[in-house]
């Protein structure tokens, strides 16, 4: 219900902008009994924070996480987990220029529609900086998970596409996603998109991506049909990550030129398991999890503060041409998959609880 | 948080199997003092139901709902609206034989694995004849949405691709979208969806198809950030409609391909509104609605029950051939457009009186 | 969230008015595999149905109960149970007079005010008519806590006090409570109940009661606190019934008068157990439970609609005197003890399953 | 849902230990543009804060808060409100001795059973402490309240009784609250509740006591009946502050003692307003407000913790005898005083944006 609290038996709630004194979040319904240390959370916090390449925003933050709460003698007690990160690096000057100026494809101008004030400097609350505490509470999840599901729980992103330029699945390799600045599984791709990249920045411009994210280990029964179905979960959670406009699971659009023969995945037993012989459904049908790897991917749109001038208009109803010259990622998908994996660890970890509850 | 519970403050619970007595639902939140008849719910209902052409199920249902509570003397209460809808034309026995059978790409195998239990007639519970409360849903929160917003406001779809073949944008055409038994507003477009669809029955088969809604006279301002934006809001009730795969909002997965200054869209004066250049956003920035259309497409997949024989596995562990003979929609496609437009229509209603409670 | 929703992991949705043409509700979150039927629910309807004694309204309501979905040959299914109770002995004409006249101590005010439109026919929607759906409900939490709990868990209600006359403690016996009209659980207070009630219907008046209801059976540990405590959870429950207008835990409003050495239970190992030397926490500390019995009391206030007239105000605004005709309850604290068991029963089954949730 | 989360539309989560490194707590759901500081925060702080007078604990915490987020050039933004109080006056040695000790009358038994794990310092997450992040939040409503509604909006809240002895309630003068260390209204009362306490802290024990608050200015229509009912609501917001174990609605347990013609409470025009002629029904009816005085009581058992040693058990299940040493408040009714006040308004404040999402 709160806009500002995602899941439901596992559960967080942020606060904090863009150029506030810190960011935070609570995260609630969490077993007891799990070990966790600040360090779990932070492995995950590095893969997001900016400033790692030249190819995301230059400002600096150490995105060091704080835990105040909840974790006793290193282990999670089934309190709500208090978590802070204090902002270092906010140059809030930087956007003084934009104050009355509303930046064409950002949330400057619906948030001063629907409230009529709005801390302006970086986004505010707007900003893509609150994502660093869904990236903390999906380390958490994790850990829910690979306690009760046990070690070989995975959830992993990758970007697959940048621009119109996409990898060659049949690359792809799991161990080169940490090995390039770009979470590319394909080692190939990276000079490819490198050249993207370059280009991008000299023209003060930006460009889109498509992340994709799997969950293995994830057991078939996950899901609560009709209106909590992991797969609507998992697109709303996705959808909601800034700047993403559209979220497939499994075949996703292409599922729409199948026919049904060629969609359904046919099963086979093996041994006293059930194997499938495709995954159109993405690991989901009808809601529930088949057992099956859960694939889901989203497409980023470039991001929408650029230096190129384009045509805008001000709080007092005059037309203008916004430049954005603050510090900002030329592709916003990149960082996205850290974000996206810590949306999916989310929905899994709730549905997880969800299902202990109603199934035992 | 239930899982049969759409919505926080325009919220609706759905209840029924395909095959029990009846199918019902309870709308809640409605504001009192609203027109409301049957007939106004019944409209709607009209579009969904099964058996109106060849193109869809042949079963026999009059859909004809009946309003039990929350309506008095013609207006809302405020009071909770019950509605029911019996089943009439349940064929149990057309089930028998997949009782112990898993179709492929269906729920079966799902729901056995989640419950334990289930009732396999007509799929049960997971059966898209629950959408038909949908639909009515959606009837009344077309009425709160006009009540508050005024007569302009207005919520369509239209099938725009069957399998490969798309309709032609340039000829789209509200006005035909009724006239033709597949939504299609490109009146051209009908014949070969006829051939399609007539090539996909003769040979058992099935095929997917994408839907479109657009939602006009929605004013700026709907939508809760963080974690309730519109666009995240209208992917998970997308996506929770049965046989959805993927959904997108404005530009969609074309977005990630575009440059930041092709993907904004511009600004101007028109005297004292503003207007909007392009509409790749679909209607809303940051989570928020931006006044002008909402745009959301969603991909259908093909139907999994088809007569066409696939390999599965039974529930007691061995390896079978599933072949679905009951009477099923060769494209589910086409259906899910009143039902699009419905979950549309909630979404707004809920984010209508959402934002009426924090912004007055 | 909604108003007329009760619980979050075991839920039930209410919909209906006192006169309308039915009254319903939906059971939703059962788990699976749970055996129910009608006759479950409908030996728990017969304890609260109207016309059962001359204490009672006259209002003739078998209220049969239908399950309309989600059982199954016998059992849950995990899917939302519908149920369905027929209005029958309606005779509106008797709140024609009441229809602009607003009722001392009653909802008509308010509604009124809150709503501007209300059904008036005996009370609309604030009808206590409406409890019978809770009674409903309660008996599937029943099924629900047998079920994972064991056959020794018993939710019981009893009336221990009608205007100034309380029971004798000293006296209690279970079994009595089904053996006189009062719900009494000491047979030598039954004459006296009657003495009270037969002068106040004499009189044309109505008399206030306090309803007492005892868990037993129930392990330690259920509860969440902070803001979902068990005993808090209660309280919302029990104040939520009609006309009460108190509620106490334990000792209740006897503990403020005791010393901390006096009030706190002292405990003692049993063999591997830990006995409670005395009961004042009511079973329940930091809202949790202790493994003692859960012990709740409330007050219900005497029935506003009462034949001797009362000064009030009409919805003109003008001074009139009220005097209700219709067919009432001179002691409506008696049909609260199955309702106040019942929603004893529905917030133990929701607690249940949310300690399942996070603590396995 | 959440166990650390309270509200709905108006609502906010908290965190935090006794004796970790700070509390805080995320309100969410405030409309924009209210003028907000944290002095306006800090006079409620100051109310609640330990170690004021000798009838308190004598732990010294300063409780200042500090505003994280939502509010920007001195107004809210609609932003979540991050808000944070650090702990500084820990001395965990204290509870060296109950580490594996379970005080009788106190949580440390139950946390202990449900979670296996506890942070046994100061009581951990089941410490009065964190009621402080409640007074925080209760801040906030009435500035919500107060906004909306008008400066005429009140929330007060007196200790009528300790022990067994009661304040006069014809002495009550609202000005003599903030006058005493008891927050009593009576003047008269102050030496005897000396007394009393001063006994108490004397032999180490503690002692109960009864707190009432009152709201004013709340108009008609607020609450949201059948299960959402403003009375409802407020008995499980008091129910779940620590150590209380009854609630009362207006004329509470005595209304049970009532005849209908005594109880309801008869109306009057005076001129265009509505008068009530008394008010048994404490401002609620229905579970709507009714435009009168909101009138809650409830009753405060004594401390737990006390120097007196009883009997109880220990972790390994040895029986044991327990003395608490840390600093305790000997009448924990007295502080709980703005706690209650808090909780009412966070209830008001609650269903006043809940009563525009519906009503307009």
């Amino acid at each position: 219900m709160s806009a500002n609290t995602f899941g439901h038996l596992f559960r967080f709630t942020t606060f904090g902008e863009s150029h506030g004194s810190a960011i935070g979040c609570v995260v609630d319904g969490t077993p007891p009994g799990i070990p966790l240390t600040e360090a779990d959370i932070q492995v995950h916090m590095d893969k997001r924070r900016p400033g790692q390449s030249k190819y995301t925003t230059q400002r600096k933050e150490p995105d060091t996480v704080k835990i105040l709460s909840g974790v006793f003698e290193g282990v999670t007690t089934g309190a709500p987990i208090g978590l802070l990160v204090e902002n270092q690096d906010t140059r809030s000057k930087d956007y003084d220029e934009i104050k009355d100026r509303f930046r064409p494809g950002h949330a400057d101008f619906t948030y001063a529609r629907k409230y009529g004030v709005r801390d302006y400097r970086g986004g505010g609350r707007s900003s893509a900086r609150e994502t660093a505490m869904r990236v903390a509470a999906g380390a958490i999840a994790r850990k829910v998970l690979e306690n009760i599901l046990g070690e070989d729980v995975s959830i992993r992103g990758a970007l697959v596409k940048i621009g119109d330029t996409a990898i060659n699945r049949n690359n792809w390799d799991w161990a080169e996603v940490d090995n390039n600045p770009f979470f590319s599984p394909d080692a190939d791709s990276v000079p490819a998109f490198e050249a993207i990249l370059d280009k991008v920045r000299k023209d003060g411009s930006s460009i889109g991506a498509v992340v994709e994210v799997i969950a293995s280990g994830i057991p078939a029964g996950l899901g609560a049909p009709i209106y909590a179905k992991l797969d609507a979960d998992l697109a709303g959670a996705l959808m909601g990550i800034p700047a993403v406009k559209g979220v497939e699971i499994g075949a996703g659009f292409d599922a729409a030129m199948l026919s049904g023969e060629e969609n359904a995945d046919e099963m086979r037993m093996d041994g006293d398991d059930v194997t499938f012989l495709s995954n159109n459904a993405g690991g989901i049908l009808g809601g529930i999890s088949t057992g099956q790897d859960i694939v889901a991917s989203f497409a980023v749109k470039p991001t929408s503060s650029i230096l190129k001038p384009k045509r805008s208009v001000d709080a007092t109803g005059h037309d203008v041409e916004v430049s954005t010259k603050g510090r900002h990622d030329p592709c916003v998908g990149i960082r996205a998959v850290p974000i996206g994996e810590a949306m999916v660890a989310c929905v899994l970890a709730d549905h997880l609880l969800r299902h202990r509850a109603q199934c035992g």
